[in-house]
């Protein structure tokens, strides 16, 4: 994937008026956009191909998928169906499961990333733990797209020890959430950022500050 | 949750036409459907408030719900404002998320149900050897309901014993996965059974056959 000034917008934001204001002011700047499974739920999946048509975006479904391999399947399905560029899945639900994704994705000619490690609190219990020997489990499976926490940098940095440097690393958490862009991007291919972009008082702006800074 | 005839019915179709026609046939012995996110995407939320609205049923949306707190929340928000009566929510996500669930269930009056385990082969991974230690978690959460695999019963049984004889445990596998409708039920509340009712050339028949047997 190529990302446009190597920041992807989180778009999170929980219906499509919203979304398309924020989408029409950046659209110079950038090229790709993240969405979840709260607008979705909101809007349905014409979300997805809605931005699509409007704007000339990849849009990546952050739905981490996590579910047994033939729903997967279906989830991916409905979702490139759409028209969506890319889809994040958990790896802690298995080999299996993950390449239920990465099967109905190559139908699609789109992309899977591999969720490693996530940095809220409770991801110590038991994905930190597991975040290592996950990205090794999508090294040994060919994927090529890994999300890795731009807020904690150490593992981010270890993480793309483990994948590569060939393999296209996204990093969520810079901005509000404290990770550095330009420390990021030393690590990671691309940032996703949203509130500090879409809730400025000048998005356009902010979007600019942070493409200065790399 | 009181399930009649301890059967829930995974309504694992892709459209609500078929969704309709199989509710219609079997709502005079069921009283309790679980829909996944496939149904939803291709037909959006509305899928829940339409069952909802048409027939009287409890509606548990399958989400497998794997995010942070914020968006689980979100994504539980939305779930139970279109009229789902309760979520399946991973553990492996970690404490937080799952309360985060649990606190947007209680605004809602709705319930949440922790998965501890799955039964696909790629569950060996990573899943298993922490689904003890996830049922705990619920547990020391006051979390009443759980999902845990009908497809090898002795998980399921040392589930029951780590949960307690008062925890709510639903249980999918039974049926063409090989799960033992009576043998599940020592052990859970309620059997969940898809394809081998809704596929069966007479599934009204197929029901009672399984209701027969407990």
């Amino acid at each position: 994937m190529k990302v446009k000034n190597n920041i992807i917008l989180a778009l999170d934001v929980m219906n499509m008026k919203e979304a398309t204001e924020i989408c029409e002011k950046l659209e110079k700047d950038l090229d790709t956009i993240k969405i979840g499974y709260p607008l979705t739920l909101a809007e349905g999946l014409e979300a997805v191909s809605e931005i699509k048509e409007t704007f000339n975006f990849k849009v990546i479904c952050d739905y981490k998928v996590a579910d047994i391999p033939a729903t997967n399947s279906k989830i991916c399905n409905q979702t490139f169906k759409a028209g969506a560029d890319a889809i994040i899945c958990h790896g802690f639900v298995g080999q299996d499961s993950v390449q239920a994704c990465a099967d109905e994705a190559g139908e699609f000619n789109a992309e899977v990333f591999l969720l490693t490690e996530m940095s809220h609190p409770g991801a110590k219990l038991f994905l930190q733990e597991n975040a290592d020997a996950i990205a090794k489990m999508g090294v040994d499976m060919g994927i090529k797209n890994y999300v890795a926490p731009a807020t904690r940098i150490n593992r981010l940095k270890e993480i793309r020890e483990i994948v590569g440097k060939d393999a296209f690393i996204i990093s969520p958490g810079v901005g509000k959430q404290g990770g550095d862009v330009k420390e990021t991007l030393t690590y990671a291919n691309a940032a996703i950022i949203g509130r500090s972009i879409y809730e400025s008082d000048d998005s356009q702006k902010a979007l600019k500050d942070f493409i200065s800074l790399i």
